[in-house]
């Protein structure tokens, strides 16, 4: 690697496939991970910070800040929907893992958000795995965090799919459509990863035998976590094997080649039966009337995945 | 055709493309029209009555009855949205036709419909080719209307695509969504054939002057009345060619053969920025939790079409 490598803060709930983001993060030349941000999805956000630190601690790497995101959701009247059934109740394969000894910082994720996007101006890619909140409310905080950050990668949405929360909505907008919403006509650099993406990038059993066998500190400590997850995708979608979510949209940062986009308004419905929902104007017809997607930023949306490379490099970094 | 012909009654909003339906159907020997219904839609609902009877006075087929539908949705608080820009003032090309001779019946569309299913038990199939109003409200005249009708053919819908009204509803839907959600959940054996489907299925500038070298009667009619479309498709679509939405869906009735499809369940998005967006389940995952798409009855979706065959055999009915 020539290049510098790219500073990213991880927003995150984790989560399992989390956890493997992390560590694919971590061993990964492309990038420089500055921060972790946290916030609930997978579970309640002060798990999602225990894990965080957790997490930081196998790896050796406590000189990772963490900062703490929000609790709630910036869409209102909304239950937050925590997917313990996918991750286990500690979020982490149900392992009772010992706390951690550190201590998230005393910045808020939203504070830490844009005092990075200002200290690194243009520089910082946030790769948002979670439900948006944060990122949204750091836009509330500071207007200009959309022109500051560099690129905001995000796991999200369900494009000309169905969704994994029901069939309209996927997880992390469905979890504050709101967020979601304002982070997509926010005007930042924009990279939306969907399921119709990371539904491709599966890890099968040969794989996770492959990964048991390897003496690495994170395979070994993976191998541990991933019966509750390969349960889940196996009730859920008659499988044997996991989506790899979380480590595909660090590579999407890391090595952006993996994958081809598209380019168009994406907006979200807030309400009713397909609540989470998000819809690309793909801009092929010109409407004679305006619409809720004219005049709004574009994103850039995942539509093709190298899955095979994206899988070898993943089982390699995680077993390096 | 040693078959007997298949009963139809098209439910229609003359429009250049339910004239070229209508004239479609009269020369399918596969099908049988024994009633027009009217709808708002490319034009209000009176004048979708006039213009129906016209056309059946062109084609002298005065034989046919004609029953008038609704003149507003059953979605509360809904302000009509009439297509005469793509249809023009009078829905056939402003052409400033006289007014026909012959009346409606006396019966409401809703009645008409739920009487033919009755008398034809299982043997009616409904051509949709307007907002779903009549036929949710014969569902709502006759709860056993699902069962004695035949099949519904539903011209609507927008599937893993962008929308006609805007980038989520496709305009059918758009124009009645909670008829459409009604219709989708009714148990009824339903075809939606959507946008994704007849945006394949396109007239081309050649194939227009080749309609107007024709001396058919449908010919010359529509060769008149075709201008304002075309505008309307280069001026939304930058192209040189219509999309033959309506009578696809006659062909899709009467030679089914032509179309693929997949089952699952329909909801209709019915307020906020996707208002009229269609999702379809498409049973690929068991979701943990009950879904809004749960216990529904399945309907068809045309996922594939033989845009050239059926190119070809509406020009060659439209030219006999």
């Amino acid at each position: 690697m020539a290049a510098e490598p790219k500073k990213i803060i991880i927003d995150t709930d984790p989560g399992i496939d989390d956890a493997m983001a992390i560590f694919l993060a971590l061993r990964s030349p492309e990038v420089e991970v500055i921060g972790l941000t946290t916030i609930y999805g997978n579970v309640y956000t002060t798990l999602a910070t225990r894990n965080a630190l957790h997490l930081l601690e196998i790896a050796g790497r406590t000189d990772i800040p963490v900062a703490e995101g929000s609790h709630v959701t910036i869409t209102k009247g909304t239950k937050l929907r925590i997917a313990d059934f996918v991750h286990g109740v500690d979020g982490l394969g149900n392992q009772n893992f010992p706390p951690p000894k550190g201590k998230p910082i005393e910045e808020s994720a939203a504070a830490f958000l844009v005092e990075q996007a200002n200290k690194y101006l243009g520089k910082v890619t946030v790769v948002a795995l979670g439900p948006l909140t944060n990122i949204a409310l750091a836009l509330q905080l500071d207007p200009t965090f959309s022109k500051n950050i560099g690129q905001i990668v995000v796991l999200g949405g369900a494009f000309a799919v169905n969704g994994n929360v029901n069939p309209a909505a996927e997880a992390n907008i469905f979890g504050d459509p709101v967020a979601a919403d304002i982070v997509f006509t926010s005007g930042a650099d924009i990279l939306a990863v969907g399921i119709n993406i990371t539904h491709q990038v599966v890890m099968t059993d040969a794989d996770r035998e492959k990964l048991a066998t390897s003496d690495g500190k994170f395979a070994q400590y993976l191998s541990k976590i991933l019966d509750v997850y390969y349960s889940y995708h196996y009730d859920a979608y008659n499988t044997r094997g996991v989506y790899l979510h979380d480590p595909m949209v660090i590579l999407a940062a890391a090595i952006p080649s993996l994958i081809t986009y598209t380019e168009g308004v994406v907006r979200v419905q807030t309400n009713g039966i397909t609540r989470g929902l998000t819809v690309l104007y793909n801009k092929q017809k010109r409407f004679g009337e305006v619409t809720e997607w004219s005049d709004k930023p574009t994103v850039k949306v995942a539509v093709t995945v190298d899955a095979p490379s994206a899988v070898k490099l993943i089982m390699e970094r995680l077993m390096d």
